[in-house]
């Protein structure tokens, strides 16, 4: 029972081959894990809560089934961090939020008793922006620059996984808040399609627009997460009868016969110089790989903004009603203000938004009828410092730096369509960069095919969680 | 090439035997049911349009290709009838509304060009009560009793269907529009699962309630007409990928293993007598054929109307908007009130609506944990007379005919689940009682298949269409 790496530095599939070839124990893996968050959490404050007994006791667990033959499958025994808007029964789900002193959930979460049924095991809750409502979580330090954001509002799942203080972890996505903290700790970040992956039991942010999804550290990872994850659950209404996955078998092999869009308009609209290069180098892998690449134009784009926020305004103060009348203070005043300046929107707009975002998903529909995927820059910079407000673009306009997060990924959640941002470099800060790759609907097998491959053509994609910590811990 | 009945009163399945056999030609059956519509729609009302020209020269096309052996499947060469509110290209979409004068649609609803890919032939558009907007298609007559309300709002194929002027038509279903005009008339009425059969090109009522659903004289007519229909289409936002449908093949058998729910509270409350009498003993019959009953209690039934309005009303104010601001006076004063009362609805209470629906989907999914299907009337009492407001009930509350008309039907289009109308006998007045069949999302199988089963135990489950319209005809 040994391996050359420290095991939290392991990637999911090298874990599970270990684990089930038992070279490496779930206890052993656990405990090194369990150790890295001791070493590292209390400067990066990813995690809420840790419950570092139950994860040895389910470590100890995993350890005897295996022992006994009984290996469940590829998440038996790993380690995992959960976005602390998921039930998980008799633990708190904070939401990062005063409001909810005293909270003990009843049941799990759909997606965390599908991991738990899978075997995996859980370490703790991560930190979200409060009650998913921003894309920088304060709480939490990127993990590559102390001094930068997170990113959100999934930071917390994202910097665990980039520090090595979870092998994988799950978060939520509602405007890029999977993705955005991907890119901006240099993991993977999957959204999948709207309706594949059960929300029952998770916090709502916005419920036409939220989905959960999955924070690992290569694209082969994420598959072996979607595939416990995905499937019809009747407590989601909006999980879609019928739908599955299955992760395609063997390796990823070249990508001849794949079209992929690159988008002409919207895209590469006023994103940082140093992304565009990354991504288009990224782009250029892809055709070196097989891919075909075709211009596209991106549907509606000038509308993303006024249907994303058309929407999530009106859902998230709908969620909050109860709560705001009885205990407005225990907000932070930053989703405070923004919640009560939600103000009583009428059903006529919120519904003109709705058939927005229905155009929309017609149109993107059309655009898969001539492309496999869209590569595009995840976000239009690399992590911003803690204290910086806004952007000032070369064209003279400035945007605030949550508008510059969420303006590329939002489409995705609009569509439904599936989005999975990888790493794809550094800048010259030393910071990573994403590029995502948007698929059509339940097209996450292509999705996750074309990044498979990419990763193939790099001996590691990011530097390892150490050496990513490294330079976060001497600041 | 001869048949003992007269072919208008074919069922499609015989039809179709017939046409594949050659014993029929698609010519020979068109004709006969443009005489039949000749003979009889002066009186009953069902088209708002007739295309006899372009059905003769459908079928002609139809005869030669399956005399040139390419006979595409079960619904080559049968005559349809479609709603007016499913655009057809080059023909007005007139909605049954002087709003719609002058127009024209230019292209076919995903529904229309199924079917014409499927090589059926259409005869016409059929009467809708104004823009779908109530229950009783004023228009039409209902086809066994000239005296009585066709049902709506697909009043007109319901009438085309048992009159003998369609083998099948297509309606939409958005509180009962195909269930309520199937029962009323002694045909086949199935709303499929919310978002297995496109909507792409149907005038919307409310976009999250509305179904495409099908009038036929059979289930097995249905079963074989949604064949055609089901499957994902990328232009409706809210079609099911990966949902798809194939009819079972085979005789329908006997229904041992069967869990039918019987309903203790709701369906049966405030139900005329013979209605509940006819339900009860179809019912027997289903155990008879070996379904086991199991009683259960329906969930949230006493928000069932608070929900339907609460989504109906908004999202049919907001489709109507323009056209209220510019020609109001051309909707019928009835509708126009309703549209005008639906007024400034906030966001908020729209958004409480699609909550209360959201945990009534849960509620029906977890019901069908427990039983594979949920046996109830399909309407309250049978046809009203044209005059009557209202209906008196023995415990003294008093109820529109149209919310009595809604009453039992709306729950499966808030669940989302699929419900199919069948005849189960005949009251005091010879009018005839549906009993629907609801089934969990996607079990359209189920439900057809006990469907199928019970139409075994009878000879004919009402009269053949020239009996059927013998007394209309004579009032």
């Amino acid at each position: 029972m040994s391996h050359p790496e420290p095991p939290y530095e392991l990637t999911l599939a090298e874990a599970s081959r270990a684990l089930a070839a038992r070279e490496l124990s779930p206890v052993e893996l656990t405990d090194a894990v369990l150790g890295r968050i001791a070493e590292v959490d209390g400067h990066l404050g990813a995690y809420v809560t840790v419950v570092a007994d139950a994860a040895r006791e389910a470590a100890a667990r995993a350890e005897r089934e295996i022992a006994a033959g009984g290996h469940r499958g590829p998440l038996h025994g790993v380690p995992m961090a959960l976005k602390d808007l998921i039930d998980v029964a008799g633990l708190p789900t904070t939401a990062s939020s005063r409001v909810r002193e005293g909270h003990r959930a009843e049941r799990d979460a759909t997606v965390a008793a599908r991991l738990s049924e899978a075997g995996a095991v859980l370490l703790g809750k991560t930190h979200t922006h409060e009650f998913a409502f921003g894309l920088t979580t304060p709480q939490t330090r990127n993990a590559w620059a102390a001094d930068r954001v997170a990113g959100g509002s999934s930071g917390g799942s994202a910097v665990a996984v980039a520090s090595g203080t979870a092998t994988f972890a799950l978060g939520t996505d509602t405007g890029g808040s999977v993705r955005v903290p991907a890119a901006l700790n240099g993991v993977v970040g999957l959204k999948p399609t709207y309706g594949l992956v059960s929300r029952h039991g998770v916090t709502p942010l916005s419920r036409s627009l939220d989905h959960v999804g999955v924070l690992a550290r290569t694209a082969e990872d994420a598959g072996l997460v979607l595939g416990a994850l995905a499937g019809y659950d009747p407590a989601d209404p909006a999980s879609l009868p019928g739908a599955s996955f299955a992760l395609p078998g063997g390796a990823p092999g070249d990508l001849r016969g794949l079209r992929v869009g690159v988008p002409r308009t919207y895209y590469f609209d006023r994103v940082a110089p140093e992304v565009e290069e990354a991504v288009r180098r990224a782009i250029d892998e892809l055709r070196e790989l097989g891919a075909r690449l075709v211009d596209v134009d991106i549907p509606m784009a000038g509308r993303v903004r006024e249907a994303q926020f058309g929407l999530l305004v009106p859902e998230a103060v709908a969620y909050h009603e109860e709560t705001l009348r009885t205990s407005a203070d225990l907000y932070t005043p930053e989703v405070r203000a923004l919640l009560e300046g939600g103000g009583q929107v009428l059903a006529g707009d919120y519904l003109r938004a709705q058939r927005t975002r229905e155009r929309m998903r017609e149109e993107w529909a059309r655009l898969f009828g001539t492309v496999d995927l869209v590569a595009a820059p995840t976000v239009t910079g690399t992590a911003a410092r803690g204290d910086q407000e806004a952007v000032r673009w070369p064209d003279g306009t400035e945007e605030s730096v949550s508008d510059t997060y969420v303006r590329l990924s939002a489409p995705a959640n609009l569509a439904g369509v599936p989005s999975l941002s990888l790493p794809v470099g550094l800048d010259g800060a030393g910071l990573p960069v994403g590029m995502q790759l948007i698929g059509a609907p339940l097209a996450e097998a292509t999705v996750l095919r074309a990044a498979r491959a990419y990763e193939t053509t790099r001996e590691t994609v990011v530097g390892p969680p150490s050496a990513v910590t490294a330079p976060a811990l001497a600041q």
